[in-house]
């Protein structure tokens, strides 16, 4: 996961960016940058840190220029470093160039082992260098010449844009696994971002989506933009996760309205079972949409019984003698009022490790709950994602190492229901395919 | 506004005090302090910005005691300065001494007057630090004789903790404007807070609330409280602002939970007139649970439709030339799919100035509601509060110069209601009496 | 020690005072402050570290108005604390009020727990604070008078400049212990400084010395200043420490060149006994004008053979295995190319607890010094200072504990010579009287 | 000008390299950086800043390792950016690498541009990447097969340590331009850099310097190194400049001390002719040591006339209306008690632009000297340096644009004077050569 944004033909790109950004923070919290192109050069100012620490307005104003493009870079515990923010900036064959990235490439292994027996050097771990060192490589002789060479070697889900000194590249894979979206702006400038929140801020129009296998270029004081389709072979996927957990409720992916399909999930987990219970509860705040629609067809009363603190931030986590749960504590607090004597029905976004559900059930328990039924709006995770999400390996996956009701025994509920893969896919809508990875193991990316 | 906490017996009471204030961030994000007694002199460290901010793990682990305390204050526009956080700390006749305050003291000015007149100097603008004064005056022998000498002479909405050596001194005016709680720490120590959301997080039990007019002290080592009654002539009269708004859903105010009370608010305003509408929708996050209310009342179907950002923090706010309403799109983004071509019941918490409810309105518009109801969970603020409460002058509030139609006119809604006061007063429990200052002008501390 | 300013009618007056403050940083670099008077308010802006890391331009260009204070701090180990930075400011009878001070009072402790007795508070360790409730206090009715009647009760060594809204007042102790001097600003302002040498930073003109005993009233908007002597029975002694190692030694010091006097205490030296050598080195740099004069004197080659460090700042000190005395080489590096089989005469200004000396020896040795002849441009220091410099106790002190002989075996070398009393007031000039306390222990001050 | 240290066989490598570049500092005040190996990794730390503002304690203490290597970057002004810090990482064929470099390589843009024609990226303006890439791109198995194969690429000015996993090579051009040293540790490590006055503090042994066209390799866990002789038609020549002014007076420069060749310098200058002046008056502090041989030579008194400022560091210049020579004299402060009247001899290190002398004429005038002779511890600057040192532009130049007269006349002296290039030459021994392009514009590197 990780949010980009471009901007191209506005006299405030750099700021329109930074706005752009914000408002995909949920996206991405652990670094963020911008690159403008002004003066046939480029700057580029990037740092670890909240869109908001990173960018004073100041910082802002010295960005100039029509053209900018930004990344929120999400936190992936392990092998991220200081150096691993983006865009990623480099002088080449053909002037200055600047690229961000959304998605993971599978074979940057072995296209990084290959470009550094030729002689690359890498100064960071992101595979967004192998990209750079490929249009570098390319004997073309245009920078889009180049792209489509680069891009004939890396296989993977990405969203890309690229910025040169006067165009934005903007690039999805065959698939489409990531979301990318165009927005104009009121002055004849486009904006083009990972989720449609972005238009909303900035008070741009939604267009369309990009295509999966296409490239559109966006050109310095042109108004009208260029498209090219890559490849042949698409066969267009988007991210379950999208709507299951990643996507802000008030996001449009491929054409639907996050909440709604959330909601949707919700109804369907409602008619799958008859059930009796006092109370419908989320656990805030991906569950809520589910919640609701769960509500809705059951006829459950919908409570928000536990009340999410969203302070966070920096906290330090470290107990004192008397405090149990303090990582999930610091978050969430279920109501005792609501709940002591109650038997209710939690929907939370899914299970992953189950550490979390464990310790809530804990909470809701000691909040008084008579009966505790999970509902999870998405199947079993039994396998990695290897798409951009940073999912743990088979071995943390509590439902690769457990049947259903062995997990409904660890996390300590009365019981505990998933949808089937069907019933998620009928939700978010049959007529077309998604990338289930996570669920059903189809790793379909060659 | 304003957040206190003190900690006593407790090996680890300045993080106890720490993750106290971290639960009730939301009654203030100006600027946050802990003072702690150990080995006979106080140590204090407080600063501007949020708990997480000011305090890092090791300047936790560097205010070593067992006992401490500590507070957040409320963001006042204007008037306030970087040397108005508090604890306030003084060498004094009797020794080392540290105060917190939460409420206001509607004699400070004069108070101020007099003690400079006998030659006091101030060094910031907080009027704790008269209380400061009046205690080192007393011509008393001992500090619980001088804190009700002191006492005696203001006048006013107050929770104080005052800290000397090995003792704490939890005091609450005798109308009980501002709530104040007791918990107990597993370890046989005390905690006292403002909400018992902090009771929650440091895994402390809830024994009762400081009663109006009564002064209890704690003494290291000492399992026991001792309780005086300062006042005879109590008046009890919670502020009805706690319920309204201030205090977390989670928390519960002089026995009754705030999410109930707020619920029942929206019940109210659903009885009060019968309604057709498509849709009911929260103002997140002080709207949700009356929404509910008045959902489960109605039958109108309850939805998320307003998606909240919660990141926002520090962000400079400088519009672009197509961004309109900034302020408010940066918080709140309503959903267009929902919304669109349908008749919807908003509820907010209150009308304060009227100028964020005209800009969410337009907002709403732009998203394509038919019709926009607003119902609002409280009565018009028609007065300034004074007992601790940032309610602007007369001059803007909107209620206070306009009718209830013309303030419907202003904002662009379809329709406007309040609640009454009875009403409030009714769903909140008329078996006992508030402070409505802000409803019903009548300004009854003396 | 400590450095304070004052500008008035001045449109820069805050700049002037922080180039002022950056010239004298060598007589405090704990903390640094500014106060300014404008629009009848006082502003005051004052931080832990240097003057360049206190204030950035958008600071000074922040502190607006005619007339400004400023305060250098000296780093006291022990019982300083955050909150002892100057200027202090206070809110009183008669309006807004702002302090800073240089010198020590010796009364202190007893004057501060007569006001405590009385009612008073303190927020801080300074004695600052006692003058501010003095003036607070007195029943009289212009701070001019309240001024008077406050000195009446303090007794000790002090440079006062004291800030209304529109006047500073100059002060300075009966026995002139610390200096004060006055310039005139190309634009008929004022600056009053604790050493000329800021008069050359800012291009002001020397006038003269603020008297002992004398006060000095400058007033916005008014060319002429008013003198009024406080006190009949003044016994003009300033402080020899000055002269030996405070004072810049381009700084003009109660009509002596600084510089100069310290190349005569070097001459002195030389006189005193016959004395075969190779070199003469300094410990920079103050001893390099009394090397210099030595030399002179002598005929024996002067030569920079150790060199100074000046980047030294906020180095963590933490040798390897192998790093012997790092401190002290973290700023001196002795030239084994200069020193090697040479017998060399040492200047240094003092010596205290002579752990410093012992290690200048070492390093000394270890380059290969044949004979090291350490001779001292002041007496032994037998007695703690009182009066404003920060000697520490009788017991640390040890020429206080141990005789010449002894000093010279426990520091390692092969001869140790000091001034005598009388050699240093010669030097300094024998036709005024000096404070001496430190060499005679006659604590003159009552 | 850089510093560059190599630390190895040193448990704790990394605080040795810190101390190091500490002692380092006066050549590079902008960035500073540490690379350390451990565990089969490389870790980098750099920024922009002081040694001692880059590294705090605690991340000395995080960069564990026995083999370390460091850089201080100078501020050169107009083309260096924020990413312009070493050293430089890279993740290549052979595994982790990591660079430092003092020097100009001056065939870089061709290099580069070839580099970049083969599909290179560079993600900085720094020349050191030239050789990173050329490393990564040889064909060669070993890692110091590569980097023979890269060296014969590049040409200029250069002292390099390149540190593999467990090893560091110290690398030295053929003509030796920049000063690169051997010291040994107590405990049979290895300490490598540009100047022998990083020996001095961390307590090590000078061995030997890296010989013009000299690689030494050194290995973790050897005591012995290897040496290998790169290239056959070595040209040794040293930079004249290191003994002008660059060096620390306490380094030993290619077997000379340099404080001993600057007292040198200044007997030539008081041999070339007899003058009759009251004072000679070094520009502290690097004209000292001349100004010193020229009073032994001439008999003419020596004094510290000028009173240097070390608190400088970021102090804003912005003069208000009275201030004039603000840059000069937040450093400079001439005493008048020593100059008026005087006929005085000051001894510079050179003339580069001619704005400085000017104005520190301008401020000796104001200052009372009756005449003012100018002489220069060096000869005219004639021509730009291209390795190594930032020097202006020829334009800027005023050696190379005006006669020796009008420079004097343009600088307000009453005489200047400066030394002949053969004269340079002798006083550091004129039984070798040097590197004099600054000079004599002999651009004899190939």
């Amino acid at each position: 996961m990780c949010a980009i944004v471009g901007v191209i033909n506005s006299n405030e790109a750099s700021k329109t960016a930074y706005y752009g950004l914000f408002s995909m923070q949920h996206r991405g919290q652990e670094s963020s940058g911008i690159s403008v192109s002004y003066n046939h050069h480029i700057t580029t100012h990037k740092a670890q840190g909240l869109v908001t620490d990173v960018f004073s307005r100041e910082k802002i104003a010295s960005l100039k220029g029509n053209i900018a493009i930004g990344h929120n870079r999400y936190s992936t515990a392990g092998n991220s470093s200081k150096n691993d923010a983006q865009p990623v900036f480099a002088n080449y064959d053909l002037g200055e160039i600047s690229i961000v990235h959304n998605g993971n490439l599978i074979n940057k292994n072995s296209v990084r082992q290959e470009l550094i027996k030729e002689g690359a050097i890498f100064q960071s771990n992101m595979d967004t260098e192998n990209i750079l060192h490929l249009i570098a490589r390319s004997k073309k002789e245009t920078l889009k010449e180049r792209i489509v060479d680069a891009l004939n070697d890396i296989v993977g889900a990405y969203c890309l844009l690229i910025m040169g000194r006067s165009k934005i590249f903007a690039i999805r894979d065959k698939y489409g696994i990531r979301p990318l979206s165009i927005g104009r702006l009121k002055d004849a400038g486009y904006i083009i971002a990972s989720e449609t929140c972005a238009f909303d801020l900035v008070g741009a129009e939604f267009i369309r989506d990009v295509k999966p296998g296409e490239m559109i270029i966006f050109e310095e004081g042109k108004t009208e933009y260029t498209s090219i389709q890559l490849f042949e072979d698409i066969d267009p996927r988007i991210c379950a996760f999208e709507y299951v957990y990643f996507a802000r409720p008030d996001s449009t992916v491929e054409g639907k309205n996050v909440y709604n399909v959330r909601k949707e999930l919700g109804r369907v987990l409602a008619k799958k079972s008859k059930f009796e219970a006092d109370l419908v509860i989320p656990v805030p705040d991906s569950g809520v949409p589910a919640a609701l629609g769960y509500s809705q067809e059951s006829g459950i009363p919908f409570e928000m019984a536990i009340v999410r603190n969203h302070y966070v931030g920096r906290t330090f986590i470290e107990p004192t003698q008397e405090m149990r749960n303090l990582k999930v504590k610091l978050k969430l607090n279920p109501m005792e009022e609501l709940l002591k004597d109650k038997r209710i029905v939690v929907i939370d976004d899914s299970i992953v490790r189950g550490t979390t559900s464990k310790k809530i059930i804990e909470l809701l328990k000691h909040a008084g709950a008579k009966e505790i039924h999970i509902k999870i709006a998405a199947p079993e995770i039994k396998f990695p994602d290897l798409y951009g999400i940073d999912t743990p390996t088979t071995k943390e996956l509590i439902s690769a190492n457990m049947s259903k009701d062995e997990v409904c025994k660890y996390i300590g509920a009365d019981s505990l229901e998933f949808l089937e893969i069907d019933e998620l896919v009928n939700a978010m809508g049959s007529e077309r395919k998604y990338s289930l990875v996570s669920f059903d193991g189809n790793y379909f990316v060659k």
